[in-house]
């Protein structure tokens, strides 16, 4: 009697708990200007469920919010067996500290949309995450990705764009006004290239798939080289053109890379002189391309490199997050990070 | 007697009271290439007692710490009324991660000194705290000056050189080696002035006390104006001396400024794409020149400044803390950040 009592007590604490804990997950949602990806991720970086749903932009964000709303009930009811224990959003111009969308003139929603605020209330769960994009990747990259353990690093993404998010002391760097972490305007060059933003030359005119493309440009003028990026026109030459040809040993093409990796191995030895990371994770499409660009970008650094930060060496490390799957991470990753 | 019972108890307990709890300080140490300062500074930022010794360089460190422990007790001893609670150590190029200052080949002491070790076995406290003259001195503007309550500002000092101290989320940006904040090396101007790091165009070369009897002395090549800086030579031109001309009139120092703030404005949007800080703040020798220099300084900040960050201003603060006693504070305010 007195042997028996104590295991039937134990094996219905064990019945019970099988049926409370369910495995914890939380929403990631990319909001990117054409498309919005959706992902249940859990704590280990898995993606259990995936869709996606239009970004309707340039109309009331209200016609958005019911697509976004039923795509999020929808992708958490094919997964009832999960529980809900956050949701993380990465958004262009996304505000950490105050959950909204201010002036992303490329959604056409207005000056400021209170997204998490207009979504909290159909969703019973206590935490939320807004960053933009470029901060989510960093945050995902630290916490499912290649720079897991490490506390002072840069995330760059080499897309259209440059973007970049900064970790300093195991923290992503947001500033005053959450809009820290602005490395594709740095100066590369005074005076240098027209940038969307207003200014001359902004490191993103010339190191992103747009500013690798300008910069063949500029050398098919320079040059009297023959190369078959000659016979593409402006508006249709894209990077991978560029990889392509360089990778049949065109050397316009090439030197386009070179002088990409020099200018951003001389940014990166000034981001060095402001928060000295461990590394410099390199992420988007122009990054695939390897060798072509890191070892131009490596040499670059080590002339510029500054002597008081000499005796060792910065890692420079491609993303290890599959592309089409890290903005969900990130996004996730965000309120992950979070979650008591 | 029940009455009194109490009471006395009572008293006695007010009168131990009395007797353990000493007014709690922490010893700010700043080491200096000339002189070591040392004081006592209670939690808000009152220096209780003073002393200084003389920084013994190029020698072996154990003359100079022979002094310094003997100066460090005497002062303690000063103050027998307080109780120690920590120490905090503001020198060139401390290490706060392994309490080390490595390679500071102005003090003359080998590559690595482990300061804080030396030192703990000769005093019985807990809290020890070490960095570089220029975070300890963001510290301190953070705790007891005019950065209080601020999470995101970078304090520029600007002395012979161009120190900094970053702080963002409310701590000091280290880096992986604890050698983050080195802005007087930001690139101003590629290809530009020769910098002592050996790199050319550092922010320093323009923006200090040294970088603007360089700019007066290239001003005084290029134009053809009368100037009293004519009859100084280049060894003796002083930043003072720049700043007399100037507030006489003298159009070549006036300039000198101007160029100085223009240059400085400049960088200042470039560190400001970095970590979105709430404010600079000023300090050292040449930011006392007040609108001589913050005028330029904001003009050419409202140019540079990037449209994602348009609709806000950037403060521009020169520091609040007594110059003389700013060093002690910041060292102290290093270990008063650890205290529990």
């Amino acid at each position: 009697m007195f042997s028996q009592f104590p295991m039937d007590r134990g094996s219905r604490i064990v019945a019970e708990k099988l049926i409370i804990q369910r495995m914890k997950v939380v929403l990631g949602i990319d909001i990117g200007g054409t498309n919005t990806e959706l992902g249940l991720v859990d704590k280990d970086g898995h993606i259990l469920a995936e869709s996606h749903t239009k970004t309707l932009i340039n109309q009331p964000v209200e016609n958005y919010l019911k697509e976004l709303k039923k795509a999020m009930r929808s992708l958490l009811e094919s997964r009832g067996d999960c529980e809900l224990v956050g949701v993380g959003i990465g958004a262009p111009n996304g505000n950490y500290y105050k959950g909204t969308i201010d002036n992303a003139v490329n959604l056409g929603w207005g000056p400021k949309v209170p997204l998490i605020d207009l979504l909290k209330a159909s969703f019973s769960v206590d935490t939320w995450a807004l960053t933009n994009d470029a901060n989510a990747a960093a945050v995902g990259e630290m916490i499912f990705g290649g720079a897991k353990g490490m506390k002072d690093f840069i995330m760059v993404t080499l897309g259209t764009g440059l973007g970049s998010g900064i970790v300093a002391n195991g923290q992503l760097v947001l500033g005053y006004d959450s809009f820290a972490g602005e490395l594709g305007h740095i100066t590369a060059v005074p005076g240098g290239r027209d940038c969307g933003c207003g200014y001359k030359g902004c490191l993103e005119t010339y190191c992103s798939a747009t500013g690798l493309v300008r910069t063949a440009t500029e050398l098919l003028a320079v040059k009297r080289i023959a190369s078959p990026l000659r016979d593409i026109p402006y508006n249709k030459l894209t990077s991978r053109d560029i990889y392509d040809a360089a990778i049949a040993g065109d050397e316009i093409a090439t030197e386009a890379f070179n002088f990409t990796g020099e200018v951003l191995g001389r940014s990166i030895a000034d981001m060095m002189t402001f928060s000295s990371p461990q590394a410099i994770i390199l992420f988007g499409g122009v990054a695939k391309a390897g060798d072509l660009l890191i070892n131009p970008l490596k040499a670059s650094l080590k002339i510029h490199q500054r002597s008081m930060f000499s005796g060792r060496e910065l890692e420079i490390k491609v993303s290890e997050l599959d592309g089409a799957k890290a903005a969900i991470l990130g996004a996730a990753a965000t309120a992950w990070q979070l979650v008591k």
